[in-house]
C-alpha cells in the first residue's frame, strides 16, 4: 500500500480519555491501540501513576504512557478540547445516541483543527451520568448480542480504527506488490496459450472454450511481475 | 444499535483458526471478540486445552469456549473449508498480499455458503512460511507505523468487525460457483508440484523458494472444480 501516505493531522487533535480505568493492563493495551492507529494524546481521570503492568501491555507503546497526562476530574481532562464524544454501550435514559457510523463522521467532519475528546468509561460501570454531561454526544459500538459488551481497549481500538481508516490516515506495515498493466497481463496470457496450442492442448475443436477457461483463471490473479515471470518459466519450459 | 438488524448467515460460515496461540488469555479474548460481532466457530491449532484463564477473558462467551475445537495439525484445521485467509503483519517474499478491505470484499462475495476460515499466527511469530501454504490468500490489517503490530486478539477484533459491519449493510451476492475444500485445492497444488519436479522446473536449490512461489500463484485462484480439472489437463499432459 505505498499509495497511502500518512496524514496525521486529524490524529494530532484527537485524545483519548479514560475515566477512572480500574485495570492498568487495559491502560496498557489502549496506549497500544493508540499507536497501531497513530494516535498519540492520552489523558487519564482518576489514577495516580502507570504502573508496570500497563507498561509491559504497551508494547512499543511506552511513549504514549510516559506522555499521558493524569487528572484528578473530568474538568481538568476536557480542558482545551472544542468537541467531546463519549461511549457508551448501555443506553442511556436522557441522552440521544449516535450511531457509529454518525458519530465517526461527526467527529471527522468537525472543522479542521478542531480538538477532539474522546471519554471511554470504567470497565465495569461505563460513564456515569455525571460525567456523560461533559460530553456533547454519546455513541454506541455495534454489536452482535446485548452480552458482552466490548471491553475497554476494544472500544477503544475499533474507534479509533474507524476514524483513522476513513480518513486514510493508515498504511500498511508491509508492501504490496504492484500488478502489471493489463495489457502485460493479457501478454503473459496470451504467451500461455501459444504454448498450449503448440503443445496441442488447445486445438480446433476446443480452441474457443479453452481460450475463455484459460482467461478467466489466469485473469483472476491480478498479476504482478513476479507471477509473470514464473507463469512464463513454467510454460517456456521444454517439457 | 437496536435497528440494525444481524444477519447471521455469513457468521455461521466463518471460522477463526488460531495457530499455536500461547497466551490462553488472549484465547478468552478473541472468544469475547467473536462473540461481540456474532461469530461462533473456534478452531485451535496446537494447544490441548483451554484454561481457567482463558474462560476468565472471554466474559459471557465461555459458550464459544466450550465449542471451540482442539486440533493437533493445520490440516485437520481446515478440513472441510474452502476459502482461508490469512491476517499476517510482515512482509512474505513469496506471497502476494490483499489489502485490508479487498479481503473483507473476497470473503464477502464467497458464494453464500462457502465455508470459510480466517487464520491468525502465533503471537510473536505470526505464521510460518509453511502455514501460509494452507491460506489462498494473505492480507494485511492496516496500521500507522511499524511498530507494534495488533495484538492477536485487536487482529481478530478488527477483521470480524469488519466483516459483520459489511455485511449488515450489503444485500446478497449473485450466485457464484464454489470452491472445492481446500485440502482438495492442496491437492491439486501438490501434483502440480510434482510435475514441475519431474520436469526439473523444480530441483534441489530452488525447491523451497519456488514451491512458495507455487502455492501464493495457484492458491489465489480460490480454485472451482472447473479450475482445478483445467490444471490438471494442463499440467498432466505428456509435454
Amino acid at each position: 500500500m505505498t499509495g497511502r501516505r500518512i496524514n496525521n493531522s486529524l490524529q494530532d487533535h484527537i485524545s483519548v480519555i479514560l475515566v477512572h480505568p480500574q485495570n492498568q493492563e487495559n491502560i496498557g493495551l489502549v496506549a497500544r491501540a493508540m499507536k497501531n492507529t497513530g494516535f498519540r494524546s492520552l489523558r487519564i481521570v482518576g489514577v495516580d501513576q502507570i504502573s508496570d503492568r500497563a507498561f509491559a501491555a504497551a508494547v512499543h507503546s511506552g511513549d504514549i504512557l510516559k506522555q499521558a497526562e493524569l487528572l484528578p476530574g473530568l474538568e481538568e481532562a476536557v480542558a482545551g478540547l472544542q468537541l467531546i464524544a463519549a461511549a457508551t454501550a448501555k443506553f442511556r435514559k436522557n441522552y440521544s445516541l449516535s450511531s457509529f457510523d454518525e458519530a465517526v463522521d461527526r467527529v471527522i467532519a468537525a472543522p479542521s483543527g478542531t480538538r477532539i475528546g474522546l471519554l471511554f468509561g470504567n470497565e465495569r460501570t461505563g460513564l456515569t451520568s455525571e460525567q456523560l454531561r461533559f460530553a456533547n454526544f454519546l455513541f454506541t459500538i455495534p454489536q452482535a448480542g446485548r452480552q458482552p459488551s466490548y471491553n475497554l481497549a476494544s472500544a477503544v481500538l475499533l474507534t479509533l480504527f474507524r476514524i483513522a481508516g476513513d480518513v486514510q490516515t493508515m498504511g500498511s506495515s508491509v508492501e504490496r506488490e504492484r500488478f502489471i498493466p493489463r495489457e502485460e497481463q493479457m501478454e503473459c496470457i496470451r504467451l500461455i496459450l501459444d504454448k498450449l496450442k503448440d503443445r496441442r492442448f488447445i486445438h480446433e475443436s476446443n480452441s474457443e472454450h479453452v481460450t475463455e477457461m484459460v482467461h478467466s483463471l489466469f485473469g483472476r490473479l491480478e498479476m504482478t511481475e513476479k507471477d509473470r515471470n514464473l507463469l512464463l518459466a513454467i510454460f517456456s519450459r521444454g517439457w
